[in-house]
């Protein structure tokens, strides 16, 4: 059930708000976390999900709003793609499960990226399928933005990488 | 989705382990944000449950064990009474779904009662309805017991205590 979730995770959070001072210390460490979740929640997602394997940076964004969040937070992000390039995306969320019991940041807190475990957990999902990506907050609704938005830039594929090193 | 909040948790832990080198620490912070939790989630399961009033501490524990367990961690355990007064149950769990991640506790962690939130979300509910209870883990399988059990001991009711002073 998400309630119990979503409060654990924000006890997670107080802790580390405890435990470091600066909102960047805190937020470094949830992606931090996150990632380390992503990489082992990829093999659930992909065996629950029966998914095909993506065959375009747009594929694996639509993908991840439509069949990962819908799966483990019960929402649908909307997506765009938000680069000329057509590796950048946007996953608008007009509702965001993890914050149902958070009223607003503190004043002394406004730099927190309160989900950032959600882009660690993307990061490390991506990469455990051979996707290299930044994956950031870019509009947020506890921070006052009419929506909440994490932006994805994947980067130049790591076999590509490996080819152009030989 | 279970799997991301059974992680979460385990980052949880982590954290946790990192910040206290004592289990006994570690176990009581656990405890202390089980409770919080626990205050704030009595609302979402009254309120998703519709169960009404319970009778006596036996229907109490029973509605634990099958309404709220089964709600939040998907599992149903076991519950006996252990008590002559008629005032400890145990719930016993074949299967925990909090630690499907964790293969076994580390060597210098022996004594962390991995878990232990939940001993405080059962204690912090059950004040909120104004039951008074102790609760703890008397078993633990990753301890090598054979099965986990959560030993619930109902203390005097407030309103007994209340009237006594009066």
């Amino acid at each position: 059930s998400r309630e119990l979730f979503v409060l654990t995770y924000g006890a997670l959070v107080a802790q580390l708000c405890k435990d470091y001072e600066k909102d960047e210390d805190v937020n470094t460490c949830l992606d931090r976390m996150g990632y380390g979740i992503g990489v082992r929640l990829i093999d659930d997602f992909l065996a629950r999900s029966a998914v095909k394997k993506c065959r375009s940076y747009s594929e694996t964004a639509d993908m991840i709003a439509q069949v990962a969040f819908k799966m483990y937070l019960g929402v649908t992000p909307s997506v765009s793609c938000s680069s000329a390039a057509g590796n950048e995306f946007s996953l608008i969320l007009d509702k965001n499960p993890l914050v149902d019991f958070v009223e607003e940041l503190p004043a002394e807190r406004a730099s927190l990226c309160y989900c950032n475990i959600l882009c660690g957990v993307i990061r490390g999902a991506l990469e455990m399928v051979h996707l290299a990506a930044e994956v950031t907050f870019l509009q947020d609704r506890l921070k006052g933005d009419a929506v909440t938005e994490i932006g994805i830039t994947f980067l130049r594929k790591a076999e590509d990488r490996k080819h152009k090193r030989n």
